[in-house]
């Protein structure tokens, strides 16, 4: 079992990575000190919930823990206040309290969704993830959580930390092909943006980690969540750093509001935004090496470096102007400027950025 | 014109009280910094729009502040998640960026409603309250901001501080008497739990304050949110000492939710709650005078001090289940110990509330 502490002053919590760990779920709850006086609800989606929803239920309660489940299609598009709503509808009807939490069992969606329930239901209550995707490594360190708005993603939320984060590998093993690619290009731009010698060892060790080898596995997502929460600690509220973990996600964002939500995963959109960045780098005369080693990397990993053709350019620019990623005005750009390092850059222009959505897509 | 701060660290925030004061937000807007790069949202609602928004309107546009108004219905039933939504949407139409800030001109409901629409937009913006009745001086001071459930009260929000409040007694002469009347019970529930002598004050000023004094209301709205900025600077998330400010809203809450909302206003049935609170006091051994002091004092202010024979018991207590305010199965009540002081009790049972409240049914 690999441990460690995102650390946020009096906001700081613990990751646990690990085979199996959920089976000692009652003894971490208790080293949170979670009440047993007050009821849990676990929210999770209707993909996890016939996996591995029975099992958490029985735990905790063999444990002595009052706990219900609220069960929401899987899917973006659960990243509503609708469910939102939903869920504090079964949080007062399971009778929770001040003292009480709510635990996301499932991917992002889950965690987002989950978490900023947690944060608002009397604004705020304790929060636990148990991810069951490698994706989900990312949304469990640092507290963002957020539900949709038809014009734009995660543009309803707050920050809100975990009380802790249990990762079982185990949960991991049912998850489809697609998922696990997509989820491993989230821990590849934690070795982009801020290690060089990590994304060497992904380079080397992807058949392992498609494989789901559960030693690389715990490995590689303990080194994600520790970069993310390295950045995380200097810079909570992404006033600056932060802003680094978006390499690729200016790109990716519009591409998944564009080709809708579902045709391509977070990790596909994010990866294309990757190799996009690493061009866009060139035009600021950082060396072609980087964009050579990024598409070669996620082209290894079976993940797409290209924008789908019938995806209109237009399109995608206007959906980067309802970006959070603008800021009075000026577009903020993160690129590479070596493997393992990147620049948070405030002078990119819309036009810089609409030539790489075009090379994107026309580039074989 | 009075100024004080709210006393919370990195977010302190000024409270600047006066008569007229509006014609300078332009120059209080330049003191908090909010920067005219990144548009405005004002949120109002259609009670307040035609009596004040086009000159808050023109005094920020002529001042070279980008600022368009989202206007909701007036009452208690737009603290929903659906006018959150809306005023999301209003955001992204009118550009708003990461350095916006939105406004909140009206009274509770509005800031309310804003004030979580501001914490939630790209997970918080800032906020500026602009109240417009005498009741908003409670909302404005302490950062809660919520919306309703179809089951309970305030239970979706967070705490956001403002950057700033602007409270203009002009804005407050178009208030109809019954609500300034109920804004005045949190006025006088200020004294209640922290000053015996401005409760004294209270009791020798009641024309004045109903005739809307502009000396005697600055004074009283000063006082009022002097001793919450004091409570609140040291609980700002509700742990301890900042109950106290729950003084009649055990009852009071629990009645709003089974009247309906709008039969009975806030400071109408927290004005009851308070009386059943000093009632309360008198079964633990404390004094009869607080009782009558604060019976005398509500009547005084054309108040309501009793219970509307028709709501039923039952309900009320049912309400109260759903109430906040208690925390892992104990009930937590706020009670009078002498004028100018409470304690606050977690060994009330529900037999004792559910005596106070047909008592307060039966007193003629």
């Amino acid at each position: 079992m690999r441990e460690l502490t995102v650390e946020l002053g009096e906001r700081s919590y613990p990751i646990y990575i690990g085979q199996g760990i959920i089976n000692q779920i009652v003894a971490y709850f208790d080293r949170a000190k979670l009440s047993r006086k007050s009821p849990l609800l676990i929210v999770t989606d209707e993909t996890v919930a016939p996996l591995h929803l029975e099992r958490v239920l029985t735990l905790l309660r063999e444990g002595g823990f009052a706990v219900t489940a609220c069960v929401v299609p899987a899917g973006e598009t659960s990243k509503s206040l609708a469910q939102l709503e939903g869920i504090i509808t079964a949080a007062l009807q399971a009778g929770l309290d001040r003292s009480s939490a709510i635990l996301a069992l499932g991917g992002g969606v889950v965690g987002d969704l989950a978490g900023f329930a947690a944060a608002s239901f009397m604004r705020g209550v304790r929060f636990v993830q148990i991810p069951t995707t490698i994706l989900a490594h990312d949304s469990s360190v640092g507290g963002k959580v957020a539900v949709n708005h038809p014009m734009a993603k995660n543009i309803i939320g707050a920050f809100h930390q975990p009380e802790l984060v249990l990762f079982d590998i185990e949960l991991l093993l049912t998850l489809p092909p697609r998922e696990v690619k997509a989820g491993l290009s989230e821990v590849i731009k934690h070795g982009l943006i801020w290690d060089a010698e990590f994304t060497q060892w992904c380079a080397d060790h992807a058949d392992e980690l498609l494989d789901l080898d559960p030693d690389a596995l715990s490995y590689a997502l303990y080194i994600g969540c520790k970069v993310k929460s390295i950045v995380v600690s200097q810079d909570e509220r992404e006033n600056d750093l932060r802003a680094i973990l978006n390499l690729g996600h200016t790109i990716g964002h519009a591409l998944e509001a564009v080709a809708g939500y579902g045709e391509l995963l977070h990790g596909e959109a994010i990866a294309i935004g990757m190799v996009g960045a690493a061009k866009l780098a060139q035009q600021f005369g950082y060396g072609e090496e980087i964009h050579k080693v990024t598409k070669d990397m996620f082209q290894k990993y079976g993940l797409p470096v290209r924008i789908p053709a019938h995806l209109d350019t237009d399109s995608i620019m206007s959906a980067m102007t309802h970006d959070k990623k603008f800021k009075e005005g000026t577009m903020v750009y993160i690129i590479p400027t070596e493997i393992g390092k990147v620049e948070i850059r405030k002078d990119v222009t819309v036009h810089q950025v609409r030539e790489i959505v075009e090379l994107l897509k026309e580039e074989s």
